[in-house]
């Protein structure tokens, strides 16, 4: 997600550190930051954080964190989400990579990958986070039938992310592949995904588990 | 595909049975009818036969088999068909349940399954080319490594398959959720193909193997 970049981003961030836990305290208490033993469910790459504020608000019984690793970003996201004071959600200033230095394995029972950045060229494809090295991360950080949800707009990512999800043998649970062609109000949006809704434009969805 | 039925069209086949085998004729000379031992390509719902002649004239190495199960639809493509005298061209008047029954195992190093009923009613699940029981019949038809080509129009139908395909352990090897976006002229297309890319219609494909 491009947006202009806040000044001292960083530095602003420490004002919601309730909200945008410090990766070194979130990992020292990981097993009493949420004080319950709540599902836990990660969004990574979560942007302006619409999404998983209304997942937070909906599901009281999930924990859900957010990954954002662009600082102004997060921080956007921390100013509309601080104000609802939500027990159930904490943000993380964090590139996917350092995952298994902050979650134990076997942690997550969900992953929500939301219009990640497709990374079209080849020789970036170790970025995109349906690559190799993250399908096998998720599935150490993943519960037994632990779940990931997919939506992009992206064609070629989502064909690419199909392939590498049966190449590493996950389930595929639930495929759409115009997600939006039917109106279907149970179903939680991104800032992007409803920008994409007015334009028309192909959603695809994908449920896999481990 | 729906057309208009022809009278007496099973007895009119007759008149072409180096083309449209019998299928007893069929079975008991399976080594020997196309006197060689090139790979033998099947296609499951061959229609009006379009894409089996082309790919029949582009590869004369590979043995190509139409099986279509509408007497009136078979006739039409045997009368197109015949004038070619193509030796690596034979067709059957058989219903793809039947396959079993016709080639030995191992025998089959491809299979094109080209808009095919979507059959949308649960109840009819079965008798989708891709449902469960014809995924264990491809995988003792097909050779080692041997391949399924599938494309479709129908988004549920693809879907489904794709879900069916992993859950059989398929391998997914080749994925396009809008095979005609970019003109190729390398795509041999069907009767139905060439109208739903003038309705710039989606068309699903998917090259799996076994």
């Amino acid at each position: 997600m491009r947006l202009r970049n806040i000044k001292n981003a960083k530095e602003k961030l420490t004002e919601f550190s309730d909200l945008v836990v410090p990766i070194a305290y979130f990992k020292e208490n990981f097993k009493t930051i949420f004080n319950n033993d709540n599902p836990i469910y990660l969004e990574i790459g979560m942007g302006k954080g619409q999404f998983i504020l209304k997942n937070a608000l909906k599901y009281e019984n999930i924990n859900f964190v957010g990954l954002e690793l662009q600082d102004s970003v997060i921080l956007r996201a921390a100013r509309k989400l601080a104000p609802y004071k939500l027990n159930n959600l904490k943000l993380l200033n964090l590139d996917a990579t350092k995952l298994r230095e902050i979650f134990p394995d076997a942690s997550i029972s969900k992953i929500f990958l939301n219009f990640s950045d497709p990374w079209p060229k080849s020789r970036h494809e170790k970025r995109r986070l349906t690559s190799d090295e993250f399908l096998k991360l998720y599935k150490s950080l993943l519960v037994k039938d632990g779940i990931i949800e997919m939506k992009t707009d992206n064609r070629k990512l989502f064909e690419y992310s199909l392939i590498k999800f049966n190449e590493h043998n996950y389930k595929f649970l639930e495929l759409n592949l115009n997600l939006h062609e039917v109106e279907n109000p149970e179903i939680i949006t991104t800032e992007f995904e409803d920008k994409f809704k007015l334009l028309n434009q192909t959603i695809y969805y994908a449920k896999v588990k481990i």
